[in-house]
């Protein structure tokens, strides 16, 4: 048989449970199956990751994967889905080593136990190139419960998941050291930061609060202001977001009361993959009462051509950029 | 908005159809919706293509993008299903202009009329490295009615569809010129196998017949000896085929004439996207007479391990390379 054969039976294989039966068939057949549905829909997400634009080519191998499959799973998961199979592209180059093959599969075994869900196929391809991984993850959600962008009606309140910032902080902290190096960032706060931007940790807690009381949601993935204007634009509506209200990790407390110009960084920077929710102020209790881990951060206004983040005293914050755009590499 | 966002709304979402309604949301949303399925299953496959490796860098943009989704057709069908809906990522080059887009939208959108499917989502990334397509394709099977590698039985009589080796000795024109103008094809012979390289066309029209008679079945893309084998494997079986059976274009006739080495080429060479179908001898007929365009080539065995190939006087024939590994460059 060939190489490709023996690398998809050793490192991929043991990723589809159980072995040889159905959706996968333990990818002996190029095609997997999934069940009639019934009381649920499925949703179809895909997302690539390229060496040297969405991670730097040296990460560890166990968190590439993690990110490959997590980046994934933050788009099911705003849009009040479950993540259930996923289908992975890996185009390798050719200096790939088997001890980096073993920790990717490791890191995407340990990824798709922590999400709850599993390989069902793939192709794995050689490339002159950079090492690029591209899934396909397929979720569940209840019938009629997908919550789109489009939704957010005046009056909604905006919530976000966890932290924001954190990742973009991290890479900052890979491409441009000097800056945090004026802060006084503990090795502890450090290390938060890289690890966020290495690992993301999208909110599958929040899933069923999402398709329970969001009218409109999307991942935080290209930065929070640029993707609370996205959300807007789809519903056709304005906003405003208190920037004193986004939470932040201490370690982004940290940097930020050095650097006050990092302000931008955090709030346009990118990579969070934390839950943006619009919910009716009617259910804004309820929400906030269920949900883990989520803030007010704003509200949802008529006009829909004006989105305003504002600062602590409620003047309109001038952002240079508001949405990180991925082409552009990382390593420049 | 950023240029990826320009890239896709110029030219992907008008793949998607109708606009801004489900399944795709006229790719506004990260993530696309099915409805829930009741008489049928979905079947989920992959494949990607890399620049230099499955396809020329200079081939015409149209002929890409229809090779990227009929190599995933071609899957799909083999099993007995109907392609339905499909995502999308493209890793692109910096250099990459505007009308190669275009073109590359254009031949989509050809390739997904002529096979009755849509684009529900997908990626746009930036690669230092070569250009690379990789689809993930949902199909539709009546429910039980999959086809796997998996089922073949003893006295099974093995079908292939269209003719083989077309496009091995297309690529073998494109890489070694040389070999073929020892051969007098005509400049209309020539052009079938090029176009057989550039334009794979799955069968799509025998799926429900594959569906409806195979005990086991699969697409012939390494290599028809190799993907028999392949089967066989799965099936636990071993079988025999006729090379002298084997259904041939006049131009492969033309070319094997001059050159009889080319035999090896058009039987392990790949690239064929033909549907090889196991069908049970008492069926053999009602296939044959349903299934357009099919030629029984062999038959299944009991030796698990017997996999022979027979010349016209009914003696094994030796294979050096039984199927393409893509783990080689095309470019060499």
């Amino acid at each position: 048989m060939t190489k490709e054969h023996d690398l998809i039976n050793r490192y991929f294989a043991p990723l589809c449970s159980p072995s040889e039966a159905a959706p996968a068939f333990g990818l002996l057949d190029d095609t997997a199956i999934l069940p009639p549905t019934k009381d649920h829909q499925l949703l179809v997400t895909t997302d690539a990751l390229v060496a040297g634009v969405h991670f730097f080519a040296d990460d560890p191998a166990h968190s590439i994967a993690h990110k490959a499959l997590a980046v994934n799973v933050s788009d099911i998961v705003a849009k009040g889905g479950h993540p259930d199979s996923y289908v992975l592209t890996i185009a390798l180059p050719k200096n790939i080593e088997p001890n980096w093959l073993q920790e990717f599969a490791s890191g995407l075994g340990d990824a798709q136990s922590e999400y709850g869900c599993q390989l069902i196929g793939g192709d794995t391809v050689a490339t002159s190139g950079p090492l690029m991984i591209s899934i396909t993850l397929l979720g569940k959600v209840t019938t009629g419960k997908m919550v789109r962008r489009k939704g957010a009606r005046p009056g909604d309140v905006v919530f976000v998941s966890g932290t924001i910032g954190d990742a973009a902080l991290g890479l900052l902290l890979r491409t441009n050291g000097e800056l945090l190096a004026k802060t006084t960032l503990t090795s502890r706060q450090v290390e938060h930061l890289r690890e966020r931007y290495l690992q993301p940790q999208p909110r599958v807690e929040l899933a069923a609060n999402v398709a329970t009381y969001a009218s409109a949601a999307l991942d935080v993935s290209d930065g929070l202001v640029g993707d609370f204007s996205k959300l807007c634009a789809a519903s056709h509506v304005g906003g405003t977001i208190e920037a004193a209200r986004v939470p932040l990790s201490d370690a982004a407390i940290s940097a930020l009361a050095q650097e006050p110009d990092l302000l931008e960084t955090i709030l346009t920077g990118g990579d969070d993959y934390e839950v943006l929710a619009v919910v009716p102020a009617a259910l804004a209790e309820k929400f906030e009462q269920e949900a883990v881990n989520v803030m007010r951060i704003g509200l949802i206004g008529e006009r829909q051509d004006s989105i305003k983040v504002l600062d602590a005293d409620g003047q309109p914050l001038e952002l240079a950029q508001s949405a990180y755009d991925h082409f552009g590499d990382i390593e420049r």
